[in-house]
């Protein structure tokens, strides 16, 4: 029996990414391909180093297409079914790093029709209306606007759908039913979706009429999408698209995925400083029953949400990271303590954001590519 | 164990029309209902008296509304698979009839991306350009160029997979197998497709955002596919499309449908008149085996290829048709002659068309609606 699940549509029970690499199939980023990343970027984002992106498919190859002066481009994408948490922008972060590393173009797609058809209660209206919001999170982060395509699948029908088709043609329900798990009673946009899901790893391609490998940084839980991408392209003349992959930012309470559907569990990107001080306040820790407890005992810093709020994304500096653990373990510092310092980052940090994100909606025509057309116009025209 | 077999996609066996329209729930078009039409059109097509456009869903309903001043819009199709035949132009006189009689717009879809999702061997290159070419012919039918829209599926996506999205949010794999015999081994384009052809029943009612009745002339294999719209639009509160609905032409040798695949079965509408002699020439009547004989005997008029195109297409006066099925019976007619007169009818038909589809390339601009987007150009100008 499987003690968890991950589907790109259902994280649930606790992770155990061992087992996950098994069952997808995807291989660890190891001491030697750290080591080309280090020499090619002559850096090594924490990231990395902490194995928070901690696997991938076809890395190395990129790598080497890369370093013989075949540049890759990045695709990644958001399924805009609500608000922006900081578990969808560490990657982000990451991603920017790749942009900037290697000065290369981002794809990014907003997959308002995969909510649609996902999520009962949302209309197309509502997830369309979401990718532009959820933009705002995504530009915020700093992308080159010179070098970052934003869209969302259903303004960019008109490219998209073409090539899905070609893709939908190779793919059988059998292989969704195995893959996704989706049934019998799943419905027809659900089935045909992954094809979509698909074009953007050669929409430059496309676009320069040549073949140009594309990386794409996700979350693991995408990567089923990614390989029937990968077994269908090639047969249509493309590479297989390469991926890095990254686990998932733990809620504030006890689980492996923070969650949007869960306002307590999670720091959006537009929590004010009062949000995010009863979040954080709330949150599970390693800590003991009392203080004087903790303080003989020592706390438990690897299952505690705090720390791995620090480890994954706001205490980059290892020596202090590594201090801050040392402390929790010999019960020289209590729980309230490091809640103060995880508040007093995140808003400092949300701060940040929040500012870029509101300069966002003005710049958001340097990023956003559309085909929007008015068919009354056409036909009035004609 | 059924004897024929009718679906979007494969027409075989004798085709039993009555079984048909008890297996499909469709209704005959009775006397009452041919009444209606005459009191409102101040006439009848001989297509009509002859039962070839012989079942319907909702007929009544719409000359209804149509009485009380809520003008319906008509919308059909063609699977743009290879050239048009004259089985294919049938219908069309028809509709250009019901636009001429009623005063109606006519949408016309060209689904380039069922016919990819469907032939294995056609590519969606292959079937997008033969909607241009499918186009002319029906151009040459003669539809009123202000009244009459032509698109592809692959061209208007942008405002195509937008809706065929909501409609496929109420389709399950279940419902598709149920109703179109698509297995587990059927691509997701395939199952995914009769969302876009639901579309065009919704497309005037998009335009001008309020509620327009569609009547949907076509042949009675695609009938499952508005079965499944007339289940699912009035769930997004549109009316259910109406449909009237035709036999099939048949085909020069004895089988129940002209085809496309055999190349000596069916008149194309470019052939030459060389071809019409040849193909008529071979074709499969009603005559005896020898003229003594049949002189004798009589032929039999109602299982011969010939007399059925004359009865379905180019004999359309009614005492000229029982004069000439008299004198087979009788033997007073022999199937040369028969032969001669369908080649000599068949010849002017198609010198006249031909003339009408090479000017149809020079005015095709003038009924086709396209979102041609270069994203290229898209990309470049941001």
């Amino acid at each position: 029996m499987k003690d968890f699940i991950v589907t790109p549509w259902e994280v649930s029970g606790d992770v155990d990414y061992t087992k996950l690499v098994e069952q997808f199939g995807i291989k660890l980023i190891d001491p030697n391909l750290m080591k080309t990343i280090e020499q090619i970027s002559g850096s090594n984002h924490p990231f990395l180093q902490r194995r928070i992106f901690f696997a991938h498919r076809d890395l190395d190859w990129i790598l080497n297409e890369y370093q013989q002066g075949n540049k890759f481009f990045l695709y990644t994408g958001r399924g805009p079914s609500g608000d922006i948490h900081i578990g969808h922008i560490m990657p982000w972060i990451f991603t920017k790093w790749l942009q900037d590393t290697f000065n290369v173009e981002l794809w990014f797609q907003m997959t308002d029709d995969e909510k649609f058809y996902f999520k009962e209660n949302l209309s197309l209206e509502e997830t369309h209306q979401l990718s532009y919001e959820n933009a705002l999170d995504v530009i915020a982060v700093g992308f080159d606007p010179k070098k970052t395509f934003i869209f969302s699948n259903i303004e960019l029908a008109n490219t998209l759908y073409r090539h899905a088709a070609r893709i939908a043609k190779k793919i059988t329900f059998s292989m969704i039913r195995a893959t996704f798990g989706l049934t019998e009673s799943s419905n027809i946009g659900q089935i045909f979706y992954t094809s979509m899901q698909a074009v953007p790893a050669i929409l430059k391609s496309l676009i320069e009429e040549r073949n140009i490998p594309c990386l794409i940084p996700h979350a693991v839980d995408q990567d089923p999408h990614f390989r029937i991408a990968r077994d269908v392209l090639p047969k249509l003349g493309y590479y297989k698209p390469a991926s890095i992959q990254c686990i998932f930012l733990p809620g504030l309470k006890q689980q492996s995925k923070m969650s949007t559907t869960n306002g307590t569990d999670a720091i959006f990107s537009t929590d004010s400083a009062e949000e995010v001080r009863k979040k954080v306040g709330n949150a599970f820790t390693g800590g003991r029953g009392s203080a004087k407890e903790q303080k003989e005992l020592g706390g438990t810093p690897d299952v505690c949400s705090v720390f791995k709020y620090f480890f994954m994304m706001f205490i980059l500096d290892n020596e202090e990271l590594l201090s801050v653990r040392n402390e929790c373990l010999n019960g020289e510092r209590l729980c309230g303590e490091c809640k103060s310092i995880l508040i007093e980052k995140i808003v400092k940090f949300l701060r940040h954001h929040q500012e870029k994100r509101e300069k966002a909606r003005s710049i958001l025509d340097k990023y956003w590519i559309s085909e929007k057309i008015d068919l009354k116009q056409l036909v009035n025209k004609k």
